[in-house]
C-alpha cells in the first residue's frame, strides 16, 4: 500500500516568495544577469594559480577559514588592500576587509546590522534591483534621488536629507554606486563625492558605497572612491570579483571601520567564504591583475560598440543612451509612454531577455520607458542578431521603432 | 581640522549579537570546530582535478551558476545522486538536489521555508549547537528527545508527538542526525529509522535528516539513510563535504521533494554557490571517492584510538565515553555535579579548547557534565599532550580526576 504523501503547504512559513519554476536554461539572446565574457576567463593562468596555491597551502583546507579567521583568506585580503590603494586611492588595513561570497551577501550583512522594519534608506532613483529588493524585503522605506549625467544629484540629496530631518527621520545609510553606476553607467565626479561626504557628516548618515563595477572603466579618468576621500569613518565600501573575473566564483568584499566590521563578523554565520575561490583568485590577481583587466576591458568596450551600433541601426532615433566609459550594460531610454515591461514576454518568446527599467528603480513608474541591456556574455554576432530581432518585437508591441 | 567620527551605535538594529573580537588564531590543543585532518587533504589529486575541469569547463565561470541553473553545478549533483544511491541507498534525481555553501546555509534555508516565531521543532536532546542556535534565533520552541546507545529514543519521540498533538501543536519537523550523531556518535538502527518514518506519517510531521557525518563510519554496518527507507515524501535530507573532504571549501547539499525544493530555491538569494569548489570537488570525487574515504577514515580511527588511550591514561575511571564507530568527535561524560563549562576558561589559558556539553544540547542543564572533543585536526602528539594537560586543569578546577 502506498504511503500517503505529506502536504507541505500547511507547514510552510507565511509570506514566502512564490515557488521557483524548474530552470529552463539561458535564452539565446541573453542581455540580462551581469554575466561576464567567457572568452576572457584566463584558463591557463587559473590552472597555474591553483597548482601553485594547492601545493603551497592545500593543507589549510582542512580547517574552517584556512586558519585565516572569519574575515577570510589573508592572501586575498592583502591583495585587496594593495588593489584598493593603487586603483581606488584607499588606505586601509587588511583587518578592515571581510571576504564575502559575492557582494549580495555583503549587502545582506550590512542590512542585517543596520535595518529594521520602518527604517529609511536613500538610494539613486535608478539603481541595482538586488539592493532595492533586499531593502524592501525588510520593510524599509526608500527615498530615491534622481540622477543626471554626473550620477546622483547632490542638490536633490541635500533636499531629501533636510526634508527627512524635518520629519524626524535619520536614514540608516545613503546607498550609492558612484563609479559606473548600475544601470545608468554614470561616473560621479570628485566634487560630488566630496559633497556627499560633507552631507554625510552634516546629517550623521553613513555612505554605503557599492563599487562592484569600478574596475571596469576603459576610458577617461578614474575618480577616487568616496572611501578614499573620507578623512573619518563615514563610508562602508563593498566590491566584487564578479565583474573583474567571474560571477560564478562568488567572491566579494566589505571594507568597513572596525566598529561596524565587528558587527558584520558577528552576524556572518556561514562558517566562512569558500576557500578554493579565495586561494586561487588571490594568487591569480597578485600576478596578473593589470594584464587581465586590460584585456577584459578591451573586449567589453568592443562589445559595447557592437551593441550601440546595432541599436543605432535598428532603433534609430527612437531611443537614447549615454555612451558608457566602462561596465557591462547600457541603459536605454524610450519615448515617454512606452512601457518596456510589456515587451518582456513577447521578447522572451523570440529568445531575447532584457531588464525592463521599472525593475531597476526605487520608483518603478519613473523608469517604465527604460531598459537595461548587458553585453558581456553574448558574442558580437548574437548581439547584432538579438538587437535586430528585439527591434522587430518592439515595433510589433509598441510601434517603436516606427 | 579632523572630521568628527560617526557614532554607529545609534544606527545599528536592535538585538544584534555581541560585537566580534579580533581573531586571535587557533589554540595549540584544538579539540573544537569540526576541522578535518590536514594530512589527508589530497593535494596532488585536487591539482589534477582543477587542471582538468578548468581546461574543460573554465569558460562557464563567466556565467552565474555556470549555466547549470540555481540548483548548482550539474556535475556535482550527478555525483551526489550516484554517491547517495551507492552508500546511502537513496534513489533520487539530480533535480531534487540543491548545492549549498555548506550544510549550515542549508539548515538556514530549510528554517526560512518552515519556521516562524512561536513554532515548535523536535530534536535530539544532545545535538549540534549550530542547529539549536539557528532555531532559537527564530524564536522557535524546541522539544528535546533523549538518546540512548541507539540514538534518539522512539518511545520518547512517540510520547512527545502525542503530547504536542494533545496541546494542538504540530511541530514543523523532527530534526535528527541518525548516522554518527553529533555529539554522541550513535548510529540509529534501521528499526528505529522505520519507526521514526511511521511516526512522521502518523503525525504529519516531516523528518529533517542531517547526514553530515554519514560518510565517516569506519566499522560495522551502515544502515540506509532514513530518506532511503521513505516510500513517500516525508524526508528532507542534508549532507556536507566538510567532513568528507574540507570544511574550508564550504560545500553541502539538500535533497528534498520538489514541493519543498521549489520553495528553498526561491529563498536562496545568494546568486549561487561558489563555482571552483563545485567543479573541482565533483571531478575529484568522481575519480577518487572510495580511495580517499578509506584513507581518511583510517587516519581518523587512529586519532580516535590515540584520544581514547590518552583519556584512559589521564582521566581513568572518572569519565565515561562510548567507543565511536565513526566521525571526528568523542562525547565524554563526567560524574553528575561536574559543570564542564567552568573549565572552559582555565583550559583556554593552557591553550586547550573543547566544547562544553551544555552548548551541545537543547537543554543545557542536561549536558552540563559532558564535553565534546574533536580529534581530526591535532596530531597524535598534540592529542596526547593536550589530554594530559586537560586532566591537570580538570583536577585543579573540579577535583576530577582525583
Amino acid at each position: 500500500m502506498a504511503t500517503p504523501s505529506l502536504d507541505y503547504g500547511t507547514l510552510f512559513a507565511k509570506n514566502l516568495p512564490a515557488a521557483a519554476q524548474p530552470w529552463g536554461g539561458f535564452p539565446r539572446y541573453n542581455f540580462v544577469g551581469g554575466h561576464n565574457n567567457p572568452d576572457e576567463i584566463p584558463i591557463e593562468e587559473l590552472i597555474a594559480s591553483s597548482t601553485r596555491v594547492l601545493r603551497r597551502e592545500g593543507r589549510s583546507l582542512a580547517t574552517y577559514n584556512m586558519e585565516s579567521g572569519p574575515l577570510g583568506y589573508t592572501g586575498l585580503r592583502d591583495f585587496l588592500v594593495e588593489k584598493m590603494a593603487h586603483y581606488r586611492g584607499i588606505r586601509a588595513s587588511s583587518d578592515e576587509v571581510l571576504i564575502t561570497p559575492g557582494s549580495n551577501p555583503g549587502i545582506d550583512l550590512v542590512n542585517e546590522v543596520f535595518l529594521e522594519p520602518g527604517d529609511t534608506v536613500i538610494m539613486e532613483l535608478f539603481t541595482y534591483q538586488g539592493s532595492v529588493g533586499r531593502v524592501r524585503k525588510r520593510q524599509v522605506n526608500i527615498v530615491g534621488i534622481p540622477l543626471d549625467d554626473g550620477g546622483m544629484r547632490m542638490d536633490a540629496l541635500a533636499n531629501a536629507l533636510a526634508d527627512l530631518r524635518q520629519r524626524g527621520v535619520t536614514p540608516k545609510y545613503i546607498y550609492t554606486i558612484p563609479t559606473v553606476q548600475n544601470p545608468t553607467g554614470t561616473i560621479m565626479s570628485t566634487e560630488r563625492r566630496l559633497e556627499m561626504l560633507r552631507l554625510s557628516q552634516e546629517y550623521g548618515v553613513p555612505i554605503f558605497e557599492d563599487e562592484c563595477y569600478a574596475d571596469l572603466i576603459w576610458e577617461g579618468e578614474w575618480p577616487q572612491a568616496i572611501r578614499a576621500l573620507d578623512t573619518s569613518n563615514h563610508v562602508i565600501h563593498i566590491g566584487s570579483f564578479s565583474k573583474s573575473l567571474s560571477p560564478a566564483m562568488r567572491l566579494g568584499y566589505i571594507l568597513a571601520p572596525w566598529s561596524v566590521m565587528s558587527r558584520l563578523v558577528a552576524c556572518k554565520n556561514d562558517s566562512g567564504t569558500g576557500a578554493l575561490g579565495q586561494l586561487i583568485v588571490a594568487d591569480f590577481f597578485q600576478n596578473h591583475y593589470e594584464a587581465h583587466m586590460d584585456r577584459l576591458k578591451a573586449s567589453l568596450r568592443q562589445k559595447a560598440e557592437t551593441l550601440m551600433a546595432a541599436l543605432r541601426t535598428h532603433f534609430g532615433a527612437a531611443i537614447e543612451f549615454r555612451v558608457p566609459r566602462g561596465g557591462i550594460f547600457l541603459w536605454v531610454k524610450f519615448p515617454e509612454g512606452v512601457d518596456t515591461m510589456k515587451v518582456v514576454g513577447p521578447a522572451l518568446k523570440e529568445g531575447i531577455a532584457f531588464n525592463p527599467g521599472s525593475e531597476w528603480a526605487t520608483d518603478p513608474a519613473a523608469a517604465r520607458n527604460y531598459l537595461r541591456l548587458c553585453f558581456a556574455l553574448p558574442t558580437d554576432a548574437l548581439i547584432t542578431e538579438g538587437v535586430a530581432k528585439l527591434a522587430r518585437v518592439f515595433h510589433q508591441e509598441v510601434g517603436i521603432p516606427a
